[in-house]
Parts: structure tokens; sequence; C-alpha cells
């Protein structure tokens, strides 16, 4: 459980040479001296006096990157123009783009995408709207849709700063689960302007993801389009972590055999994740919850400015529980933190019931570091790759997105999100079953077929299925037009 | 100079059959003597009483399809579920699909192209926003943004029924010009909601085509969006069509050898592409404008409700002329038609100058039809495929857009369309051109980069271009983000 050491990457040293002064050897020289491996050299442009050349270099980590930039920057008639590491090359013009389904040839293809033949489509759809759900990409696009106001850990960055995270985002959407995924970063933080927009770009899409937008206008925003739209409105950020979270969860109760009902649960951080982690636990059954903040436990009879809060003290801690988190965790099975780092403490958890699980789900740095709480844990998971137990909310999006897009479905109730956590805790089979191994890995295939097949079958169940879909396919049907009765 | 019957093309039956009553034998019979080729078969499903089948029938056209579904629904037995054509069969799912430009194959690339890595491309794009132009899609992505408020022929059908006019504009701007394209249709047709939701957008991408809007809102959306962005914005049903309208007039003139700035022009419909022409004319040296709409000629001194009429009447029409277009033809060199059929009678051809020209664009039906002009007019364009000298927006804005992303203009000024035009015309050799070849056909690939290489020449010298463009380079090009100085 230690931090392994990152994996070796590549830059490339975009170098002026000076022809009289510098030589390839000295550079040569400099970079293997500061460690580097040069594996390619490419000459740029070359005139009288000077030659540019690209050097790919491997290093270790940014440190290294430095190191070498330095040594390289100290060669007599050598400057350094630019230095790309693989992320920035990466993303050069974007991680995603558009492409035709079906390429035009000749003036046939084109009659046929375009006018005149595109007119008895348009016509189609202009005579039953809903038809727009098979003969547009409506069927299968959704768009993820920011204002950039809380990105990552970043903060309030701006839509064009976040741009790389729904791009990102939209990459996964694809290659997960087939789902064409659009960014639209919105220049507006304005919660009314946010909702008239999204439902102004409606028409173009089958669903929206919400993403990265700052508690609590992500309430409203989020409330408002699932009431005011027919298609299925997420935020990401809550209900994704909390789907994922509830999937981890089952699983470690399952393991160490106790009830989630029995469970006393101290959860710290209530913001946009916390509070739809509550909702979610809630729906499952746990009847002892305590939400923490800054200012202690949220108990009923004190009185919160934040709405969100005021709704948290009615519903939860059933024992009108008050103080800090040491106070409150006294004989907790479970902590569950959505809040920020070393906020757990090796004490807090001596205080904790017997077996305790602890979710520290903090990015980048949890709220205790696995190493330190280890000797005290029986089950410990963070949202971080380099330990075990990821609470990732890639497991939880693309399924739930295409099964929403696969069944038609209007909106995401509690009880789809519900038969989606339990579909990924399905995925570990009671013989995989370990204290390290409580959540399916973000590359097995299972999962996005398991979620998409519950949450269909939830949406039926739920009422806001519109479209049948055969049993045992698990990609898109579709019914033709039909032209004639 | 005859309309060419429509190419022959299939269908697909759905044909539910009773197994006791129905053969496919009669149902083969009921096709073939209704004049259909069946040219495929497949079994759909089947169960004790029925069978479903798909029968894939190459027919003539819509008329033949109605022959060949009343013949068949005629056997007993036999109920027609439904009939699709190759037009509705492309267009299910939509036409376009995003794709992921580097695949995710382990976790190594799941760091890159999302969390943690991708913090540090938000970062670069918060501290430098002129950064998104080339660390996201933005470098290579514009809206194409529609109302749904006067789409094709087809009239005010609303957002969603527009979808696929968009999407196959989609389609032509990556396949003729490898720009990414993503449809937008927004669910208000309120001026002021469009502009504000377009600015809003506008941090995904790098322009915005404006398309199919209705006028005169048009005009008030496209100045103010110009205003008030930073990227390039342009209604390809104005400037679209008046580009490849000079393309085709340049070369029509210098074939007849007659200089612009001497013809007596006259257009006939003052609406959004009519109104866009008569600028791009004024713009390209013509003196002597008249345009006619339904009261007649627009004319100084009359009192126009219509804000463009009134600008129009300040700034064409020296002469003054009043009255019908029968009238006010007498002696016009060149008749310019964006209205509707039948407009234009042989009578006012005769009464034109010598080597009259038409461009009768109307669509689908033009102002005159060809074979009826033919024996009186020296030159002769319409918008129509199936007939000499296309005057195809298709020919203008793939290359438009390459070219302003290609130089990161920030707009497209009166000079670059000019250009545009001119490029287009260029294509079209001195040994080529003829009457009936005026303008290049849009499936010349010469035409993108023309357009693209003069657009980025006049974008230059409008001082509106924001990078460096190697000048033999046909493709984008790229500099690495800057890590160290």
């Amino acid at each position: 459980m230690s931090i392994p050491s990152g994996a070796t990457t590549s830059i490339i040293l975009r170098l002026e040479m000076n022809k009289e002064t510098a030589s390839f050897g000295q550079i040569a020289t400099a970079i293997s001296d500061a460690g580097g491996d040069i594996i390619a050299i490419d000459v740029n442009r070359s005139d009288k006096t000077t030659t540019i050349r690209d050097i790919t270099v491997n290093v270790s980590d940014h440190k290294h990157t430095e190191l070498i930039v330095q040594a390289v920057g100290a060669v007599t008639g050598v400057k350094v123009v630019h230095v790309s590491d693989q992320t920035f090359l990466l993303h050069i013009g974007g991680k995603i783009e558009m492409t035709p389904k079906t390429p035009i040839k000749n003036r046939d293809d084109l009659s046929r995408v375009y006018t005149p033949g595109v007119a008895k489509i348009c016509m189609a759809i202009h005579e039953k709207k809903s038809r727009a759900h098979s003969l547009t990409i409506k069927r299968n696009t959704i768009a993820v849709v920011s204002d950039g106001s809380a990105v990552l850990g970043l903060g309030n960055i701006g839509p064009e700063a976040a741009m790389p995270v729904m791009e990102g985002k939209a990459v996964l959407f694809k290659q997960f689960a087939g789902v064409d995924a659009f960014p639209i970063c919105l220049d507006t933080q304005d919660t009314e302007e946010i909702i008239q927009i999204v439902k102004a770009i409606a028409p173009s899409f089958g669903g929206i993801n919400l993403e990265d937008i700052s508690s609590p206008r992500c309430f409203e925003i989020e409330r408002r389009l699932i009431e005011e739209l027919d298609i299925p409105v997420f935020h990401d950020d809550q209900h994704g972590t909390a789907v994922v979270l509830l999937a981890g969860l089952l699983n470690a109760v399952k393991l160490i055999g106790k009830r989630l009902e029995d469970c006393k649960v101290v959860i710290c951080g209530i913001g946009a994740a916390g509070t739809a982690c509550s909702k979610m636990l809630l729906a499952a059954g746990v009847r002892n919850l305590i939400g923490v903040d800054r200012a202690g436990a949220i108990v009923k009879g004190e009185v919160y400015e934040n709405e969100a809060w005021q709704w948290y003290a009615e519903h939860t801690n059933p024992e009108r529980l008050s103080g800090s988190l040491s106070e409150v965790i006294r004989g907790a099975d479970v902590f569950i933190g959505v809040s920020g780092p070393g906020v757990l403490k090796v004490e807090d958890i001596q205080r904790m019931a017997a077996d305790p699980i602890i979710f520290a789900m903090a990015n980048p740095t949890p709220e205790i570091l696995p190493e330190e709480a280890e000797p005290y844990v029986r089950i410990m998971a963070t949202g971080r790759s380099d330990y075990p137990n990821q609470i990732n909310n890639v497991l939880c999006f693309p399924g739930i997105f295409r099964g929403v897009l696969d069944c038609r479905a209007s909106r995401v109730t509690e009880e789809m999100k519900l038969a989606a956590a339990k579909a990924i805790a399905s995925v570990v089979t009671d013989e995989e079953l370990n204290e390290y191994y409580i959540i399916p890995s973000v590359f097995n295939q299972t999962v996005v077929e398991r979620v998409r097949d519950a949450v269909i079958q939830a949406a039926y169940e739920s009422g806001v299925a519109r479209k049948t879909v055969r049993p045992d396919s698990s990609t898109t049907t579709a019914k033709p037009y039909q032209l004639t009765p």
C-alpha cells in the first residue's frame, strides 16, 4: 500500500542550436548526465546559423524534466524553445472529433444525407417529434454540461479551462459504453441562465450529464431540469459518487457480516456529493446516519442557512448527536469522507466499532492516508487509482447513460440508481470478495453491461422507460420509420 | 437539359406473414408484377403462426413504392408492418458520432486523458484562456446553430425536425474540410435568447455557423454575435449563397466579355439571402443593382417597414426605377432569383440586354425552368444538382471555416468573402470555361484548398488572423504548449 512511482513518460524538447557554438554531442551528454534517455531526434528546421531540433527523451517525472531542461539550457549556444510532455501533446486539438457515419461518395449519397432527401426525414419528425429519438443523433448523444465552477479539485476555473475534463469524460462515455457525448462548457454561472440554456439546447440530446457545477447551485439546476425536461438529467458529481460508494459499501458490509440497517454511518463533508451519498444511503436502508461538516454534526433543532443542511437535519441523526467528528464517530461502523485531506485521525478510527470501514474519498489526498490507517481498519477505500478499492464514477456514468438511452427513459429515478449500485457490487463474486477487492476495476468490461441491464429493468419498473428493448440485446435496437401503415 | 429520372433506390418492406394462408411465392409474384426487383430477404422473427420478413426491393421512386406496398398488402395473410427506404435507414440513430482521438487502453492512458493528468492542461488554460484554441476541441470544432424557423424550403418546422439538416451539414463540414461540426438546435425563437445562448456555449467552439434562421431575426442575431464574440460567426444562408453566386457571376461575365461595373443587375427576392447577395455584389463592384420584391422594385423615397429594405433603398437602384419585375428588367444584363417558382417569364428574358445571364436559385423549383429559358438565355444557373451550373453553398462553407480555424480568425470580413468567391471562380480555368461550366462541382477537391488559402490570406490582410500558418501546409499546424520559458 505505498504510492508507486509514476510510470516513465516521455517529453519533447524543442531546441534552437547555434551551429557554430553548439554540438549535438554536448546536448546528448548533458541529457544523459541528467539521467534522461534520448529516444528520438527530429530536425524541424535548419538555416545557415541555427538548427531547430525536437528531441524526445524518456524521463521519470516532472522534477526530472526540470533537471534535464536546466542541463540542456546550460549548454553554450542552445536555447530551449519548448518542452512538451505526452499529456500536453495528447491534448493538442482536443481529445474527440466528429465522424460521419456514412461518407458522401457521390451525388446520390449527397442527396440522401442532405438536400433534397433529408427533407422527408425533417417532415417525419415535424409530424411526430418523438421520432427525433430514432432519426437523429438524439438517440445516442448526451451533453456533458459544466459552467467550470467546481472542476476536479481545482475550483472555479471557468468554462474554457473546464473543457479538457469534459472532453475526457466524452472519451470515457464513448469508449466504455458507446455513448456519444459532447462537451458544452457555459460562459455563465447564473442558475436561471444555465437552466434556460440547457432546456434550449435539449432538442439535440437524449440526456444531460451535469458536471463540476458548484454547490448549492447544482441542486436547483438539476432539480429544475429534471422537472422541466423529458430527457434524463444526471449530476454525476452527486449521484455517480453516491452510486459507486453504495456499491462498495454493500460489498464491504457483506464481507464483514454486518447489515446496513444496523450500521452507524458517519459521513464527513455535506456538500453536493455528501448530500447525494447520504440520500442514497438512506434509500438503501441506512437508519443511523450522521452528517458532519466544519461546524460539527448536523442535528435537528439547530438553524442552518444552507437549505440542504436544514433538510439534512430533519432526515438524519436520529439520536441527535452533536459535536465534532471525533466525538460523534465513537462506535461508528462506517466512516465516509467527501471532505478534505487529513480530516480523519488514527485516534478517531480507534474510537469506532469493531471492523471499521473507511471510505476516504477526498481527492487527490484522502481524509487519511491508507498507509497510516491500515493497522486500525478492516476495509479501506479511496478515490485514488494507486490504492486498492477505488471509488471511481467511471464505474457508474457510462452504464447509467447506456441504459437510459437504450430504453429511452425520461429520467433517472432513485430506484435506477440503487439498481446501478447493486449491479456494480454484483460484479465482485463471493469468491473474489476480500478486504482489498470490494469494488471492480474501471477496466472490468462486465460493469457497463450489468449497470445498463439493471438500469433498464428499474426504468421499466419505475414507469419511465419509453421504448421496448429486446432483453437479449446489449446494443440499441431500432425500428425503421413507418412510411405507410 | 431535361430532368433525369431519379436513380433507382431500394426499400425494405417488413412483412408479417400468416404461415397458414400466405406463401412467399405469392408475395414475390405480387412484387415482380408491380415492377419491383427483390434483392434480399431476411427472416426477422418466426413463431408458430407468423413469420416476420424484411424484403429489400429495388424501386424507381416514391410512387412505385406505393404501388408495390398496395400489391403486397393485397395478398391474403400478409400485413405490411413497415416500409423503410434507404434515406430513412441512413438516418436511424443520426448521421454523425463522437470519436475519441486516442483510446484509453490502460490506467496510464486514463490518467492522461482524465484525472489526475488532465488537471495541468486545465490549469494551463486557466492561466491563459487563448490556449483553449490549441489544447481543446475549440481548435477544430464549430457549432451549426439553428432554431428551426426557416429550414430548407420547409419553413418553421422547429428544432427537432431541423436536426437532420444540421447533422447533414456536419457531415459535409467534416468530409469536405476536416472541420468538426456539432449541430445545436435551439428550442427558442427569441432573438435575445438565441444571442445569449450562443454566447454562453461559445467556449466549446472555434466558430459558429448560423443556419436556417428566419429573416429578419437572422440579421440582428448575426450582427450582435459578430460584435460580442471573438470567434467567427457566419450565417451560411446569407453569405454562403452570396459567395457562390458571385463566384458564378464572375465567371459568367468573364465568359461573355462584360464588366460587373457596367452590368445592370436585377435581383428578385429581398430576404436574408437576397440582401446578402446584394451586399456582396456591391462589394464586388456592381453599381446598377435593382432589388425587386412582391411590391415591385425597392426605390429610394418609398417608406418601408422592413429595416433591411430601408437600407436597401438607400444603397441601390441609382436610376430610381420603380414598378414590377417585368418593367425594371428591361435592358438588364443579369437576373438573380432568390424568390420562388415561376417568377420569371420568357417575355421578361426577351426584354433583357444581349447575352442574358440568369441565376434562378429558388429551391426546389427555380424562378424559370432551364428547359423553358434555354432558347433565350446565354448563361443559366440554378440551385439544383440536376442542371448545369449549380449554385451550391457546399462550395463555400467548408473552405471558409477551414480557413478561419487554421488562422484562428476572430471574424469573417467582407474581404474574406470576396476572396472566397474569387477562389471558387478560379477553379474553372479559361480553357474549361463555357456556358455550361461557370462554377466547379461540389466534388471538386481543389475548391476547399483554394477557398481556405484565399480566406487565410484575406484574414491576414484584414488583420483578423491570430495565428501564424505555414504557407505550405494545407492542414493545421500546432505549437506544443510551452512548459518552461
